[in-house]
């Protein structure tokens, strides 16, 4: 996601100027809370924490349709991704006869939670076959949703449990080679924020600031940053000199043992060359920040749901797209069926939510113009290996339970998982990683990828990660027949971007990639949204 | 928790030196990472994950009197908190004949988890009964647990599973009095690092920190801030304007929305000014970092699982104790149980795991010394209030899915649910504060309390914090009978605390107060084991 150079709609400032707020406090002081709610309501200051920054979006209803006299349409869906499921279950809402096509035999796209039993086959024909034990899975595609998105509130109108996604953990480690350990998320943090702390406090106390502060703006920079670093006071020129947030090596326990905080203290360059804090803003982003959140048994519980409202014999598996069509009163779409016989299904419109790329091998009579801007986006790989365990050694041994560790290997990162907390054994996922990493895992045979992987961890986790390994499944997004990439990249919104927004004759366009919020599920499913809202409304205003 | 000052007890830095490190760098790239584990290895370099932290502690085991020919003693047990249920479920391991006297009607003592039609009774006799619907509790106790705590070691054991406890989250507020409006914790983050990074980037690139710094420090600092705290180049000034890391006020959506972010930023006089810089290091520290957990369904289920692998016949509830008496060859306790009839039972040993205020005003023949040390530690009081809504509008409203609100207002801090993420009722907490500002809830009768806490609250939530109200239960620990009191402080970890730490006679003392984790279960869990291990020895060695 970008960062938009929009102009800000909400006038937004953290304090009050001080003669307002001393009144205020001294209300407060006086008459209570309520009597300070009362009065900053009488004087137009009433705070109200933000609304929710979502769009609105109202469903298609029947009513809409018995109120106007018109009559819902029908409309063939290409994809039983995301974006195809949530556009069949919206528009499904007001009685619209929607018929899903799907080339996999499985729903979801690349929200698919492999389990046991489960087969991967690439394009190549090479087969894994998953052997993970009963509640063991992998969500091989999405994996995380944040609270803002719409994802959420998807999830509680179809009874989709959530909980938390440990996208962060202190205890996770963070591991750059040369390191000569893996070093723990919360040590690392310790570290770079008290020797920048130290530093910073130095130089606003010795004056070397006084440009850009006021007497009272140091003041309070120095206590931010006493109690941000845990850094000593004036006297001990702000020294950072470790602290209990770094960790311990023997924890605090009963009786006389206080405990032995972890040491040695790296200094300044050895942190800074280290660079750890290269990897804190992760967990600053909009769309990663703590806390995150995943259906509870697997991701597939979206696109299960939404199938099951939708109605499973509107869905048609196995029945790949072969031709589309757009007609004068309507779209025709050629199909290859499961038995490999090609079938045709007319309808009033259809929304074609299959990858771009895909779309532009598939024969259409739209154009040129939409050809060139259906190729136009740029498609990414990305990969992930399920290493699933006998026991789960990294809560039992390292006290790690959930969270990420960064590492700058090519397998990127490993999750420890966010499930399963305490059973018997459980799945790490031994590379997440995208791009010319993940062109490097996809180049190899699965038994390689599993070594390399396995390899790659040992540096971090020791013997153990190889020594207690029960199974694994890789997949390799690109690889993967009918969706052949992880998500696709624009190299402008213009053009091409919004010729594809628009409908092209009855033929409407969705999925992550028309979104602002490419490679999340809310992309697809505001896109949907989107769709559904325009499709309803041309139903609305011309049949 | 505090940070000792104990001499680090093993070898760690970040980074080996520049020459072996180019080394291993160029066998990494050369031969992957298996050739750069194995050269590692060969130059003993092989990194290891930091092993727990935990100490060791083996239970007594029935083999250990039948190899000697001992045979297990009998135990009676003061309290069935944490600490004294814990001392009967280990040393019942070996076959010890343990009896806990409980005084109160329940297991668990501070760990009490407040459903629907239970009763909270003050010590003047006041009532509230809960009328919470199914599956909403308070955790009215302990709350939280670090995964580094021996507190997840007894979840596995006794089969209580864990969920993610949100001790910290981006999408909640801090809200200091004074402010406008309540501020989200990740824009207060991208504004306090935004600005502190431009700040340091200036003065580092200007040479005010030339003495501190290396030419490479000075490249290094510049680009983790850059990164760290979204800050222009050098061309324009490190300048912060913000970023999407504030958060939207429109989400980016589909087609043409690319979202709007959230604005305008504040200066960094306005920032400083705020104080809620002076909130991050809440999540840093070693017991507060996220992740941090919470057994599914509510916190009792530790001592509840305790209890029953103990034997509730084990357990005596109803049975104040009134007095202690050690004799030469064991102990006696006297009690008063469920139908006011003084009993006394003898046994070979006592534990007493009640707290030291309670044990000070219960009659013995310990010594004047003993006495004055029961009666050293003082006792800090706490509360909460269970705030029952009708609908999760934290989570419908304002995307809020779970963490904590931190305030500067006698509340403290305001919880949003752990669990029940999309169910339709939830309980808030609509306070959590210790010491003073939580004496003046206790103060109030509980319909005052919840008058104060939603006038607080509205100041954070506005009118639905008090209208969507459906029932609500308050505690305050130093008006609970038997208990009276939320934790003690030492005034010196010499004389009284070490004196308890020692058995007096056949009396031990166990409890979080006898350990460096007070206030933590894990303290009462790491001083039971204290104890148990004392006690065994001393009785393999003895009789």
């Amino acid at each position: 996601m970008t960062s938009p150079d929009s102009p800000p709609t909400r006038p937004w400032r953290y304090v009050l100027g001080y003669s307002r707020r001393d009144f205020l406090s001294a209300v407060g002081v006086s008459g209570g809370a309520g009597a300070l709610f009362a009065t900053m309501g009488a004087l137009g200051l009433a705070p109200t924490a933000e609304a929710s920054a979502k769009g609105a979006f109202d469903p298609p209803q029947p009513s809409d349709f018995s109120l106007t006299g018109r009559s819902a349409k029908k409309v063939v869906i290409l994809g039983a991704g995301v974006a195809g499921l949530a556009t069949a279950y919206e528009l499904g809402k007001a009685g619209y006869d929607c018929t899903v096509l799907e080339a996999l035999d499985r729903v979801g796209g690349r929200n698919w939670t492999i389990r046991g039993g489960d087969r991967v086959t690439e394009l190549d024909g090479s087969t894994q076959v998953a052997r993970f034990r009963d509640g063991v899975y992998l969500n091989a595609g999405p994996a995380r949703l944040a609270q803002w998105m719409i994802t959420v509130d998807y999830c509680r109108e179809l009874g989709v449990d959530l909980e938390v996604f440990t996208n962060s953990n202190a205890q996770a480690y963070i591991y750059h080679q040369g390191m000569q350990a893996p070093v723990r998320w919360r040590t690392a943090k310790a570290d770079v924020y008290g020797h920048v702390s130290e530093l910073l406090s130095r130089a606003t106390d010795a004056g070397a600031l006084d440009g850009a502060l006021t007497a009272q703006d140091k003041e309070r920079l120095i206590a931010f940053l006493s109690s941000f670093g845990a850094v000593g006071n004036k006297a001990s020129g702000f020294k950072y000199t470790g602290s209990s947030r770094r960790g311990y090596s023997v924890n605090p326990g009963a009786g006389e043992q206080p405990g032995t905080v972890l040491g040695p203290v790296p200094s300044l360059s050895e942190v800074l060359s280290s660079g750890v804090g290269q990897r804190f803003a992760f967990e600053f982003g909009y769309d990663q920040a703590m806390l995150m959140f995943q259906p509870v048994g697997g991701m597939d519980q979206v696109p299960r749901a939404l199938a099951d409202r939708i109605g499973r014999q509107r869905i048609k598996l196995r029945s790949a797209v072969t031709k589309i069509t757009d007609l004068p009163d309507g779209v025709e779409v050629e199909y290859k069926d499961r038995h490999g016989r090609t079938q045709k299904i007319k309808a009033d419109m259809c929304v074609a939510a299959m990858p771009p790329h895909l779309l532009a091998k598939t024969p259409h009579n739209l154009g040129a113009e939409l050809q060139t801007a259906l190729a136009t986006p740029t498609v990414t790989n990305s990969g992930k290996i399920g290493l699933e365990y006998r026991r789960r050694w990294w809560e039992t041994d390292e006290d790690i339970y959930g969270g990420i560790t960064s590492t700058d290997l090519d397998l990127a990162t490993i999750w420890y998982p966010s499930y399963g907390y305490g059973s018997s054994r459980g799945l790490v996922v031994g590379y997440y990683n995208f791009g010319a990493q993940a062109d490097a895992y996809a180049a190899l045979k699965h038994a390689d990828r599993e070594r390399r992987a396995v390899e790659q961890g040992m540096l971090i986790h020791g013997a153990k990660y190889r020594d207690e390994l029960a199974s694994s499944v890789s997949i390799a997004w690109k690889l993967q027949p009918y969706i052949e990439g992880a998500w696709v990249g624009w190299p402008s919104r213009q053009g091409a971007y919004q010729l594809l927004n628009k409908p092209a004759g009855h033929v409407y366009f969705a999925g992550d990639w028309l979104s602002h919020m490419i490679a999340w599920q809310s992309g697809a499913l505001e896109s949907a949204r989107k769709v559904v809202t325009e499709l309803h409304q041309r139903v609305l205003s011309t049949s």
